[in-house]
């Protein structure tokens, strides 16, 4: 018997190959590839690239352009894959034995697991039944548990409701420890809380290209924290943990950031179209969305799932055991035809399976 | 004061822009990007990406041509960001309180650092002052202090010399705990260890694309072992560790690997001229090399590598305290005309410094 790290056989993996579907609005990726300018520049880029050196002005440069974009210094920047990277990476700088993490149930679900992977006890926060935080309580279960790191998704994954920046910073200001403010979804949202890092030591905003960007498959992230934060953080990231093709398609896509806008306006309408049609359905429970999905609830769940897939449609369903997600799909907002499609099968699903 | 994890103010931190030069040899890396044919094929192929879905039919498509290559399951076969993230998790995977971490020294000098990133006690074993490893001595002392992980660069960086895989297969065949071979540089050796792996349940072969195949910038490296290994060590990576470009790119690349077959016998030839053009200098102490590079030794290394510097070559230079490197330079092997370059500046400073 070979002698494994201390419970890593209890630790999930991750193996196992996703189904494509013909439209999948299941992962909450963006529908559309790079804007047609922008994957031209990205691919002359990529074909100028010295592949075999270590990746190193590539990072400089990105992270250059990311901190004059927020007006802060480029060692308050770090990079990731993803923001996933990012929070598994907090979460091990605030983990340990003894360290504990509070987020609210339910929320992005790798929580718990980062938690784990890093050693930290997790300590899931109840959202009531309309998905809100009670911040109050919230600063009070952070302190009461004398936690390590609090991490908070706005907006929230896979809920889709948001904080508002005064209860952002009302956290920030009400606890000691480090606050991990998840931003995946800003975008969508359009009140981020990066100002807020120059008066809040403790703040850590994480954002991402995955999104609002389209560059899920690229796997770029970022944080931006006070700078003490920063050096410490960055210690827990080994040499060249990001690449070459990553870091020059990222710094084009960034340059370029405008030509995004109208797509995100898209999405925006797109969601709140969405939004009212589920609403007018009888039996479905549609809850609010500031990001670029939406959480509904309705008995039948599983079964419309199941006949979703069998169209080749591929939606998030929750299984039984997710805290509060009780009959509850999330549908990621895809194109005007796509989203059409979707909503289509779902009132076709009403009519004939009710 | 914020709440960091234990001992992690005492972590190393990796930040610094690395200084280009005209001529860079002091990285190991490949002085050639992609050959020409394998390139055009390669951004073709990054041309017709979907860079917004999360990456997955990517990863098991490199991971079957690996496991078809050497004719083991695609479940014995992990990939990572470089061979650095394989051995990050290895030592993550078999790290943790009271465990420890044995290697030779000198070697990579970051394997002192993962085990230390791993909350494992790195466990250095002396090679002799020719850098030969005692296989008998290091196999007690890897059971003396009940090690649960081994590990050996073959062939060794930055010394160059290899064991043969009977004293890799003795190794394994002596020791309970996991050995991790690091073959980054094998294939300017061409005797990997992989076909040991069906008869070693311990024995873990690392591998890199960053070498041989000029692949540095893209970071990806994997890892064979059996079944059981890879299933423990596959918990270590969060989702979603491996990007879309790269995977792409290490695709094409591996169907194409016999396009690497002229350049990897030009630096071998290469290699072996350098190694007999130094042997010649007088005061010079040569290293025999199997790998990509060559160590010397000679009185006034320091001054060598200032002078190198100071004609815009870039050459490894150890600091004093490296164990068993004292006034060591490591040289990669460029091409022809770099090699040269970098051999009559040596004389030159040879014949004017002394």
């Amino acid at each position: 018997m070979l002698n494994y790290r201390n419970e890593l056989d209890k630790m999930p993996s991750y193996d196992g190959v996703e189904k494509n579907y013909r439209i999948k609005v299941n992962a909450n990726e963006s529908t559309l590839s790079l804007p047609p300018l922008v994957e031209e520049r990205v691919i002359n880029r990529l074909a100028s690239l010295a592949f075999n050196r270590y990746p190193n002005a590539e990072y400089y440069s990105l992270v250059g352009q990311i901190a004059e974009n927020f007006s802060v210094e480029s060692s308050q920047v770090l990079l990731g894959s993803g923001s996933s990277e990012i929070i598994e990476k907090v979460f091990h700088a605030f983990g340990g034995a003894g360290h504990k993490v509070v987020y609210p149930q339910p929320s992005f679900s790798m929580y718990k697991i980062y938690a784990k992977a890093a050693e930290a006890e997790g300590v899931p926060f109840d959202l009531d039944e309309k998905f809100n935080l009670n911040v109050d309580d919230f600063i009070k279960k952070i302190r009461a548990v004398n936690a390590s790191l609090a991490v908070v998704c706005n907006p929230n994954n896979p809920t889709g409701n948001a904080l508002t920046l005064e209860q952002v910073e009302k956290i920030a200001a009400s606890i000691d420890c480090a606050f991990l403010l998840d931003e995946a979804y800003v975008e969508f949202y359009g009140r981020s809380a990066v100002n807020l890092v120059a008066k809040y030591p403790n703040l850590i905003v994480a954002r991402t290209f995955s999104k609002a960007y389209g560059m899920a498959g690229a796997r770029v992230g970022y944080m931006i924290a006070q700078s003490e934060v920063t050096r410490m953080i960055n210690k827990t990231f080994m040499p060249y943990h990001m690449n070459v093709l990553t870091l020059a398609a990222a710094d084009i896509v960034y340059q370029m950031r405008d030509e995004f806008i109208p797509r995100l306006q898209m999405i925006i309408a797109e969601r709140n179209r969405m939004f009212e049609r589920l609403k007018k359905l009888s039996g479905v429970e549609v809850f609010p969305s500031e990001a670029n999905f939406i959480l509904f609830r309705l008995k039948k769940a599983e079964e419309l799932k199941n006949y979703l897939e069998s169209l080749d449609i591929g939606i998030r369903y929750f299984s039984p055991g997710a805290f509060g997600l009780k009959n509850c799909l999330r549908v990621s907002i895809g194109t005007q035809f796509e989203n059409d499609e979707v909503f289509s099968a779902i009132k076709n699903f009403l009519e004939i399976g009710q």
